[in-house]
């Protein structure tokens, strides 16, 4: 009886080799003209292979250097894409849904550690970048499903492993509405927002741009290649397509309906996370690794009429839906720290759920560096622990309430507030990693460096 | 042999009375003149009573005609304040941190109902007032541990019980930073603010006003009161002190640590709520209810310079801490909506975690109502229920991504997409309560129509 | 609009009075002539309340003088019965099923306390009756949703509230089966039985006996009475009609499904346990407690044929069925305890999960007893606090393998096995409330002293 | 920077070759003189594949004559002995504790499947072997973390997997108490004992034979292996050394703590589980695979006199301790059958929790068969769905009360009880592997047939 479900390797990797050198191309950009690398059937339980997102730029070793000077025009590395027909052959139409359940995920076998990294405020950033303008990073090595990093010691905790993108190919049209919401924000932004002045400066959006880009069987300077890379869009931000939603609890046994937009679906994936926290605060905040999935997939035609209702002008401003499973590593106590949308000034900000999420964190990373770590550290471990990051209240004027609650179980010591005095922690490993910061303790405050990569 | 931890009982309230006749005298603002009406001691386990945080105004019937009308000058009642003294007698200070069991709670006895209200436009709003500006309530009834509503036919839940409000008497500094920076809001935040395009029509802030207050043992009217009720600052906003923070999590086991800004601490509590989801999207959107709290507190001396950080320009800019306990009812399956930074219209927000929320749960509410709900129910279920409302990436330029996710078991149906057509929803149980609607389909697009009871 | 479930006390009971002085008359045995003291309608929410097992037999006090000469004839006292009818207010029937869910159930307002005991070897015993011979007790206080006990420091945790009977009145049929049976255990158990060498002194059987008879509204010494006290089954173990299952889950949220044996099911109810773990191994050994329950019934028709099989050679030799709810605490991290079914002598037994059982459980203790903590302590402990007791393996012959797993997060000291030599636990209370115990180190082995209350 | 945790292969095997082929010598006996076939230091991560316990006498097809004709006298095959040293190289002390934890572990890649199966009753039986005396069995396949079987439509669920077996090497002292005691109950067990009638037909114990058995280094035939092959006690019951604990909760972030008989420990490991409910209660009842381990050891000198206490007339009496983690799949609802003991011919036992967990177990296949399946397939499907076997109360004589507590989401149907009649079950599928059965259904009482494999 051949067992029906016996896994086939899609796409597999060689985390070894650059990512322009893998046996089936990889890509880092959505557009409908992407040809899909391989097909897959429903009911079929295949494997796919991926790198990490930077496509192994960020070295095992205990210098940010190469977190400093990242070239972020080339992320994020993308496996398939992978088209999709059923049982009979016929192939997913726009307008189904393409149902995908993780059956299964992890690192590569020999590749069992990944980094979180602090972006320079001026090559990429992060939420905190005007607190921590320094690039730095994190290494971690994995002992089966728990991560402990000699660079954060004194924690470890089991993985929420999850792919940090996942999406389906965009239509011409869907692309053409993403270019154009996006363009205009990096046009208008400055002038407009609010958040800017507490974000300020990071990019606004992440415009298509030839630099970097990777099509993957489409050949580099090929006239066609020109063309597809002037229009076609970053994986920097999630959209309707699924794409780059980052949602921690997106793991083993987790089921993920994506809307279809052209035939086959065409759907990649990559940006593997062994680990991370909600909003991946530091950017690069995820523990990031290479890694695989083992994917299980279904059509429901019709589906998108069906289950979603588009959310704006055309029939495509829609989201995907996901259902989460009994299979995550469960904590009995949490410690939470709270936000409100006041931000670092003292300013009144109303109901802006991001400046009181940030404002969380912040407590957060002031209560844990009490307790022998340094702040940087602290940014670090929220970025890519099992953290929750809420929106508790949204409606009280003018203060939205955002909080942050960490499992207490990840911490060989007892973290909660008490009556007598904390002992002095013994943990304090000034990390090592920080390269020469240019920034001093008045941070600059830097006019919009434009969009990363151009 | 005595047992030592007999509750006493230290506030009662008599729900069929009006909130300013009760015994010992309710209030409605925060102020540090306000008197404490009773003095506990640490370890000491005692109870507090509650009225409902409109005291009453809202009715168990099925018209939405008293949610249209409400006074919300007058919101939201408090029980205390409580002064706390450690075992020798000696009262908190300010610095110390107040530490706050949750040993119990619940409903009333005998009042074993509540419910959850759509405000008005014009008269309170909501999250998503442009899209539902029309009064309407749902009524719940409680069985034990569950709810369940007459007019949200089909779900069932366990409450995750909690109180929306618990804090600390501001001090008169802590105060003035309050009222000034709400002030800023209020006067000149329509200029500036990009949200408000999108929240149009409720208030920035909600400034002191003698209108509808109410200052416990201050007689209403002396000149004390005149004085008291042109500075204390309404209820409706968390800040420093905690408040109104609507943490659905702060259920039975928890515990809260909250700044000590005057001398006894004087903490005050209301706002009862058998159970909320994350946001508490539609503002009067929990389970509203009068109830009882079993608290136990202590003190850590000191516990303000040890275990917070100031962020911002004075050493008050601090928020509370909270510890949550391994005793809340626990989901294995979630359905998740996912929402981004790109409002209905179209257009590309950066960043903002409250236009991808609501985005979130505008697609939650559309997807819902397949099967065999109205919109309203909806909107009102998920207000309730215990449902997670995330900050799922803040990083990824320019989309926020948030996240909704609903347990599936509190349904009598399976909600999940499927290959087969649904079933046509027995259900739909026509919202008997909404009163005459004035708002058309082309919902007018208001000014801010000024803080509430002003 | 009137709340259709505000829920109906149905019985009340004063616990400062006897058990025969409260207003409905209580029982404390099962009779099918036991007259109802109630009668309810399904979907109706309605409370019963109920004394401790014994009736205030217990004091909360320091002395187990109680303990140690408390007349076991007269428990378990009973509220009820309680007959039910539908909608219609037609009674349930034989073959029916009665479906209970619990709504709510706590202790009895002002009785927040509750006691665990080990019984003396020669009045009651316990399952380890053999090592610890001798009567003592440890009282607990509650704190709300949690327990701790001056006997017992360093613990603390939150109840898995439940009651340790509930059970339908059996039929006449029903009863003669039992009285046969256990007649025929009682009889001639001593020369078959292995287990007997093992738990040498307990009585085999509790056979029915007018001594301490209480049968609610039938007037004692009544010719009636007589004849029912001396044909009715005593309350001690669980049998067809539910009874003392002492299932330690049946908490809040939990639902029961009874056979119906007689018109009306006449379910009675009583035994509330605060807490307990599985196999209540010292017999007292639950945190017993007077409490009460909030319940709701259906009647599934027809139902003991349509879901119970009889495993016997009557129709009647079924078991309840029950559902277990979303809301436990739950704990993350568990120390487990293994027996095999070889005994303390190094005696091989075949697949016997009860030696295997008290294997575990011995473990446990001497195990625990190097925290501190005197070997009583810890046997009472492990009766009372939410500890899992399985069977995890029982076909590998001849070693039936049990365990017994303790949640670590109930101690405030951290009981793991370490590298490092233990710290001395500074927690060693002696217990105080060991009356002079007549049993020295060489324990008697005593014949089979015959059924408790003859 | 050289990841420290990188994991080392120390046995691996190919599950196409006999066991006595693979690379690394297996072994299927408990002997202090086989030699170890690896050393590892504490604090590596190291992998351990192994075969399934029958190594490979199970095939992946439709008939169960390999489950009739099954040699019992070679199982179960382990991987190992390891030895274990300190990081300076020396080796674990006999009184020390063994800390191994379980950092990952699962099927062998391209081996996605496994088989549960019920043994003849004269050859293996198993719990319920009276009732179900027919050799049959059922294959899984995995799509990674779930498992589904064509023999059993309509269940899916979630591995808890760990391994069956591990134990370290018995010192000889140690393995002649484990004879002396096998040999004494196998020739006196059938006067004395009691559930002999119960579960009459199965052998009382399996004592060294030298049929079968394998001794990884030593070659067979030898006058070494002869005399070893004499006194080797075979693998089937768990015992002090832990070994065939087959405790289902072992899983990923568990830790076991073994006593050390012998210089290195030489511990053992094999019988992989994919997944087992509580009792494991068809004997081959889990799902039964070949797999691999990762593990990481620590070593506490001196740990069995520190943690472990002698429970018999020697200082080698003691069990093992386990620790569990926060990595288990999670259910919020079940469904839990009762048993008491009494047996199905109506007779009490005295507080015989096997008895009572054997009525539970088949109340609960009696009950399931009411929704499509055979009893069969249910005895199947208890044994190795994550289901939870319980002694919930041991103490109120003479009913001991067992529970079978069974998670409702692995069925794609609602199987709890209901008011309107079962719908027809549309799952009966007969299951098509039972070869051809010897038994009616008058089954024969037969003698105790004598250890397996003799």
């Amino acid at each position: 009886m051949a067992p029906p479900t016996r896994k086939q390797v899609v796409v597999s990797v060689n985390p070894k080799k650059k990512p322009w050198e893998q046996k089936l191309p990889l890509h880092n950009r959505w557009h409908p003209k992407i040809p899909s690398v391989a097909t897959v059937k429903t009911g079929q339980v295949f494997r796919i292979d991926m790198v990490d997102w930077t496509g192994g730029a960020i070295k095992d070793d205990n210098s940010a250097t190469d977190v400093k000077h990242i070239d972020l025009s080339t992320v994020h590395y993308l496996s398939g894409p992978i088209r999709v027909v059923d049982e009979e052959g016929i192939p997913a139409k726009a307008g189904d849904l393409l149902a995908v359940e993780i059956c299964d995920l992890g690192p590569l076998p020999g590749e069992e550690w990944g980094f979180t990294a602090i972006f320079d405020r001026e090559n990429g950033g992060g939420f905190l970048t005007d607190h921590f303008p320094c690039a730095t990073k994190a290494i971690w090595y994995f002992e089966g499903i728990y991560a402990y990093s000699p660079h954060i010691p004194g924690v470890r905790f089991p993985g929420l492993t999850h792919p940090g993108i996942i999406g389906t190919a965009p239509s011409m049209e869907l692309l053409n509405i993403w270019n154009e919401r996006e363009r205009e924000l990096e046009e208008n932004g400055l002038k407009s927002l609010k958040l800017c002045e507490v974000l300020h400066s990071r990019p606004l959006a992440n415009l298509p741009s030839t630099k970097g880009c990777l099509l993957g069987k489409i050949p580099e300077g090929s006239e066609e290649w020109e063309k597809i890379a002037n229009e076609a869009a970053r994986t920097i931000p999630g959209r309707e397509n699924g794409g780059n939603c980052d949602i921690k609890n997106l793991s083993r046994g987790s089921k993920i309906y994506l809307p279809v937009f052209v035939e086959g679906a065409n759907f990649s994936t990559g940006d593997m996370h062994f680990s991370q926290g909600d909003g991946e605060v530091s950017f690069c905040g995820a523990i990031e690794m290479s890694g695989f999935l083992e994917l299980k997939c279904d059509i429901i035609r019709g589906g998108m009429k069906e289950y979603l209702t588009p959310m704006g002008p055309t029939p495509l401003h829609v989201n995907p839906i996901f259902e989460i499973g009994p299979v995550e590593p469960r904590f009995s106590e949490w410690l939470v720290f709270e936000g409100i949308s006041v931000d670092e000034s003292g300013r009144q900000h109303y109901l802006d759920a991001s400046v009181a999420y940030k404002r969380a964190v912040l407590n957060a990373i002031d209560y844990l560096s009490k307790f022998g770590y340094t702040k940087e550290q602290v940014y670090l471990l929220l970025s890519c622990c099992p953290c929750e990051g809420r929106i508790s209240g949204i409606v009280d004027a003018p203060n939205a309430v955002a909080t942050l609650a960490i499992p207490t179980a990840i911490f060989d010591q007892d973290i909660r507030p008490k009556r007598n005095k904390l002992p002095v922690g013994p943990r304090v490993v000034r990390n090592p990693n920080i390269p020469s910061c240019s920034y001093d303790g008045n941070l600059p405050i830097t006019k919009n460096p434009g969009a990363t990569g151009s």
